[in-house]
């Protein structure tokens, strides 16, 4: 099956597709969607919208996931990344995938094996897990993370049931 | 022309549409968008987006007006209200529509001609303003007001330019 990762902002969303076939795992693509910050919230948030539903038709994934967010100290960038998030989560669950949230600690634990891992090293990890993949910076690195989460998640779930 | 104002909320979202011919106002519709607090996010958020969809293409409005949102303490508050927030903007910057946005005091400043104004003064100025609506609680009423004050905005701005 194919994963859609997302890493949710409003200037820049990264995304990292992956292909899992059991434990096996292999990178797709990655990438950055940005929205130019001179323009109007409503035409940013349309946009954003429109880059997914495309990103989603062109590789039609089986499924998505993000990473639960950091709730940040400021009220108004909280406020501004719900927006973005929202979009993201909507318009995937609009294609009709269903979308895997998992907490950051999560994440780290199932591609570093511990939930205290530095930034460096889960896209270090990121990098080993999907040889051959050029990882389009850090937000492309968090979404390859958080598909790679979804990846295990799913595998330890078949094991189980 | 139409306007559609919107008051956006994860559990509840009101809607508001009113016709503006110049200074002269009439009400057209308003209502309220429920989502099912039992459903995971992404479906709320999908289910939100669809119902909000059909309401555009069922009433084609010109425009629309969202109020600024009060920034919550909470910071979870705020992230779920900028989600639902940021789907509604969404959904009508989507369908073509350009999307004003007004502070809560120039809200009320347009409705009741103070900017202090309490919620009830607000609601018993829009069923005034609006002869004959029948408003379907305080998410529609506050709908309503922010329609009004974008008809205000418009009216006044043909005025100036």
């Amino acid at each position: 099956m194919i994963i859609l990762g997302l890493d949710p902002g409003l200037g820049t969303t990264g995304w990292g597709l992956i292909r899992a076939e059991g434990n096996r795992l292999s990178h797709l693509a990655n990438g950055r969607l940005k929205t130019d910050s001179a323009a109007p919230l409503p035409r940013r948030l349309a946009h954003l919208d429109a880059m997914l539903a495309a990103l989603i038709t062109d590789h039609a994934p089986d499924a998505a996931a993000v990473e639960e967010v950091f709730v940040n100290a400021n009220p108004q960038s909280t406020l501004k990344l719900g927006q973005a998030r929202g979009v993201v989560i909507c318009a995937a669950a609009r294609a009709g995938l269903d979308v895997g949230e998992y907490a950051a600690r999560l994440v780290k634990k199932s591609v570093v094996g511990t939930g205290n891992a530095e930034k460096a090293q889960v896209h270090a990890m990121v990098t080993r897990l999907l040889p051959g993949a050029k990882i389009d910076g850090p937000d492309a690195a968090d979404a390859l993370a958080v598909a790679i989460c979804h990846a295990h998640h799913l595998a330890s779930a078949r094991r189980m049931f």
